[in-house]
């Protein structure tokens, strides 16, 4: 009896208090509010029995938050097709945890690991196959930026740009969302292609910074831009072409009438469409344009490109060591901020890669 | 004197006195009419002091009526950016016609050429240089089928089926204006590879052809189909992976809500829309899809690709040779019916390709 109060006790010790973010209900459209996504906390046992094999227990660290995510509190497949979170399920997420306890050769305690498919908890106990990578802390590399440069948004720039895009040195490019997570790489990785970068974003401050921190060669605020056509012609006198879409609707529509003959779209997302159910979203009028133009316009996701990955990690390794290449990540402060973190996305209130530190 | 009033006569001798097609006033939208396209006659002489070195006059014997002829008097570059027919110029085309008269050793009298820039004329004098190839009348080809599998639709769906859009054996396809020029022989190549094919056209005559004449696995009227996406579920279980888009529009839209991962969507042209100013025509709201299915949209022209013509030639003869492909071919009598043959391709009153005999 002694020893069961004991070791009830032991395994009490290692139970801990973990507040987790879980899908409330679906938002097909609008703005998700805290009626969609909720937050509440779960006691969770990080005991070694509680562990199974083949599992880790981990403590997280960072969050990644990228607009894909819209995307899978739907309800529907609507337009991104990709699998939706269930009710009442915690959402999951790419970031850095450090593990606090493994049952797994491969990892020990206090290891950093990357996964696609964290919860937006601060404790987990998951598989081990879960697991992307180790993080090498002898890297250089802060850990933030395994979520920027070389985490989700680096690695859709770098598809973008190198695979799907392929700008030739000279080609004019456009790059919306610019000092986005994925804009701000993609500009510079064209940059260092020999080619002529400019950026659509949200303000003034941003094309600021995409001109002075990314050296991006000009740069507008669409917001005070009643006339897209207008400063398309004034931006690309000689035409578009490649242009990275990150918004789709109006924009998109607008580089239609200036794109070159044989120029690439590639398509990453339409940032401005995602809280529309399909057909409220803008249509696009001028797809004639493609036929006359040859223009070539492709969708790429990711996960089917991950056997490159490798590829780009080194590539990009080496621009960062070589300081050819900057990152801005706005870190906020708490697992408390998933929400406005995620909506600060829609409303381009963001600069840079958005990260969660769960603990302030 | 005398031997000028013989000279005279002797030259009068070989003025002829030809038909043209000439263009009025441009048509920006809307079915072009009478009031654009215009038929005139002119005196020519074929004399041979009238035929410059390297030139050769041509009698006219065929005409190709395509689609893409449209936008070469809208006025504007909207859309197809086909270089404009000047005002007062006459309409040039892809045809047929036979030597008269050559100053050039590489064609004789009588020799039948093609050439994609006749004049919609009975008679003409032009550069030798504007000749594409002689035709080989010991080949057993007839002429109009130098027109339909081995012309401008023949190479058109050529290249949307073999080199944009290339779908594999087994895949299922869907292809627009079925029963027009480029979709009739568009679906018997994608059968040739082995895939299942559907064709929606304009009239349950028009489903009946391209099911028992062209080998169609199904096909569908438009006409009678109010909700698109129904007929697309009842028609693609399993989803669409090509889709040779001939039509824009509705039916574009309609199809993107049922693309298969990495689903291509060749661009041939949307004649649909043609007849529009580009902020009339009807807008795509799902392009979203494609980031979500990873969807490849091209669109592309036959002059591009002109260094493959010879592959596209001798692959074609020789199925039409092993009687593996047919054609259906439907020849307007006369020079007059130039703009009523034009019209017949946007009121869907055409079936297969559509050819013009100058004479009668």
């Amino acid at each position: 009896m002694g020893e069961e109060v004991k070791n009830t006790s032991e395994e009490e010790m290692w139970v801990v208090e973990s507040k987790e973010w879980y899908l409330a209900s679906y938002a097909p459209h609008g703005v998700p509010t805290s009626d969609h996504l909720k937050l509440r906390t779960v006691r969770l046992s990080l005991s070694p029995d509680s562990i199974p094999d083949a599992h880790v227990a981990v403590e997280m660290l960072l969050f990644s938050i990228d607009p894909y995510l819209r995307g899978r509190f739907t309800g529907t497949l609507d337009g991104l097709y990709f699998p939706q979170f269930q009710l009442n399920q915690v959402i999951t997420i790419f970031g850095i945890g450090r593990v606090r306890r493994s049952k797994d050769s491969k990892y020990k305690e206090g290891d950093l690991v990357l996964s696609a498919s964290f919860p937006v908890a601060e404790y987990c106990v998951m598989s081990s196959s879960e697991i992307v990578a180790k993080i090498d802390t002898a890297s250089g590399i802060s850990l933030p930026d395994y979520l920027s440069f070389l985490g989700v948004p680096g690695f859709a720039a770098w598809l973008g740009i190198e695979v799907v895009g392929d700008p030739k040195p000279g080609s004019n490019v456009l790059i919306s969302a610019a000092s986005g997570g994925v804009g701000m790489i993609a500009g510079q990785l064209a940059k260092l292609r020999g080619c002529r970068v400019i950026g659509s974003t949200g303000s003034d401050e941003k094309v600021r910074l995409i001109k002075e921190e990314f050296g991006y060669d000009g740069g507008f605020n669409y917001n005070k831009e009643p006339d897209l056509d207008a400063v398309l012609s004034k931006f690309f006198p000689d035409g578009i072409d490649v242009y990275l879409d990150n918004v789709g609707g109006k924009m998109l529509e607008s580089v239609l009438n200036h794109v070159n003959k044989f120029a690439r779209i590639p398509l990453c997302g339409m940032i401005s469409q995602y809280n529309k159910v399909w057909t409220e979203r803008e249509g696009i009028r001028n797809l004639l344009n493609m036929v006359g133009k040859e223009v070539r316009m492709e969708g790429f996701l990711l996960k089917t490109h991950f056997n490159r990955f490798g590829d780009f990690a080194k590539e990009m390794d080496g621009y960062i060591k070589q300081g050819k290449i900057k990152t801005k990540i706005q870190i906020n402060n708490g697992i408390g901020t998933f929400l406005d973190s995620l909506n600060s996305l829609f409303s381009s209130s963001n600069i840079g890669k958005v990260v969660i530190q769960v603990k302030p």
